[in-house]
């Protein structure tokens, strides 16, 4: 999916929160918002908006010099571990732990420093384990899983990765092998091995990097040994709507979980902003 | 007051709204949208957010090569027409008919297709009727029009022009000598001479043009005529947050009558966003 003119004004929405969480100075905001302009204009707008997107927070990295999204991150990974004990007694008392460790996953995608300025954790989780999910095909999810002992598991953000956590763990107890792919390097909020080890998902499974810092998953710029993991792995499971927008074309059994968290792409899915969805490719 | 980088989404999501009204054409619109990043880049952002605002429109009016709000002004006129009996009985049936003709002229700043894609008239009128108005200087405003009989009114945007033109009615009734002023030429929805004559405002009194097509009143690019007619004003009426942007700063006795219609404005008076405002300078 290509980017939307209603994309634009997003993008400097965006830009603005990682600048006020990156500086205080005024003027620096102000400098590097003009230059972001720039790098929008000069930007192939028939590609995603995740592209843009990438080439936007490293601009802001690079001016800011430093990743303005790393306490923050932080933080978040800590208050999701601070909720696991009760999310993972929910899992293990549910009859169907794997739908609850589905649910809870994508209840964790609204931790989106990206997009939003703030989050509710707690009534995201009982909205994705009480209502039904706009796209559902867990029957569809559930039967792949049974035909498939490897799963390549995409996370997202930090925080989100200890919901991803919960749900590898119960992929694990199921017998299967997960392999869990972090961003090779900083942006946005997105999970980085750091993350992982901050949330605990290395003690879990194995978890790898896809060397590149672009949002979602733009295959081009990942790594040659990401790439290879990608190209084998039988089922996909790829988490946010970052990933959704940079893979849906791809040829390959992906299972997309996500919250629809704008207007462009709730659109292009005919369905409300907000929605959750469990989405085969 | 300045541009604050909350403004740069609001100025491409404003633009957006000129676009879609202007073209169906997506290449277009995204090729103008492009030429406004260049626009906004290039502006000094330690003037008012309606400097920048009207470069903007008038480059997109420029690659239109037409005004896109010149249906809908029209459209918005003959609503407000619709709507004038039943609000002149309302005025010429109040207790306080100039305070019920001032709170329905701030009702009538909700029609800003500037700002807004749609509007809930009926409801901004009741709202404006039975609630309090944030700030309520009306008790001076009365004062100070007791005491001089001349009276600029500086109007906002077409189709509240006719809740103007009530207002301006009513002062009338009172003994006053009204001048009203509009735009020199398009710009946003704002109001011009044919919209003047359209709403029956230049049969209720004189209505003059400021010579230019500015968002609000940028007292340096209007013509000398209203340059003289400003200055030699004893008691200013201004409409809208356009004007009150750019005239607040002015040495003059101006009475501002307007909705905040965005976070920066209402955060730069302390209030909640939508607030009405009865205003003294």
């Amino acid at each position: 999916m290509r980017v939307d003119i209603d994309c634009f004004p997003c993008f400097l929405r965006q830009s603005i929160i990682a600048l006020r969480l990156g500086t205080e100075d005024k003027a620096l905001q102000e400098l590097i918002l003009k230059s972001i302009l720039e790098v929008i204009r000069n930007t192939d707008v028939s590609k995603t908006p995740a592209h843009i997107t990438t080439f936007i927070h490293r601009k802001i990295r690079e001016m800011l010099n430093k990743d303005p999204f790393k306490e923050i991150k932080s933080e978040y990974n800590h208050i999701a571990l601070g909720l696991y004990p009760g999310l993972k007694e929910m899992v293990e008392k549910s009859p169907d732990p794997l739908l609850t460790g589905t649910r809870l996953s994508v209840a964790g995608n609204v931790i989106d420093f990206g997009i939003f300025t703030s989050v509710d954790i707690d009534g995201t989780i009982r909205r994705a384990m009480n209502n039904e999910f706009a796209v559902d095909d867990y029957d569809v999810f559930r039967d792949a899983l049974s035909r498939t002992d490897n799963i390549l598991y995409l996370t997202d953000n930090a925080g989100e990765i200890v919901f991803d956590r919960l749900l590898i763990e119960t992929l694990i107890s199921l017998g299967k092998r997960v392999t869990a792919v972090v961003k090779g390097s900083p942006v946005i909020n997105d999970a980085i091995l750091e993350d992982a080890e901050e949330s605990g998902l290395t003690e879990v499974c194995e978890v790898i990097d896809n060397g590149s810092e672009a949002v979602g998953t733009i295959l081009d710029w990942t790594s040659p040994s990401f790439q290879e993991a990608f190209k084998n792995a039988p089922l996909i499971i790829s988490k946010g709507q970052g990933n959704f927008e940079t893979l849906i074309g791809a040829e390959k059994k992906i299972f997309f979980l996500f919250q629809s968290k704008c207007d462009v792409v709730s659109k292009e899915l005919g369905l409300p902003t907000g929605s959750m969805l469990l989405k085969k490719s």
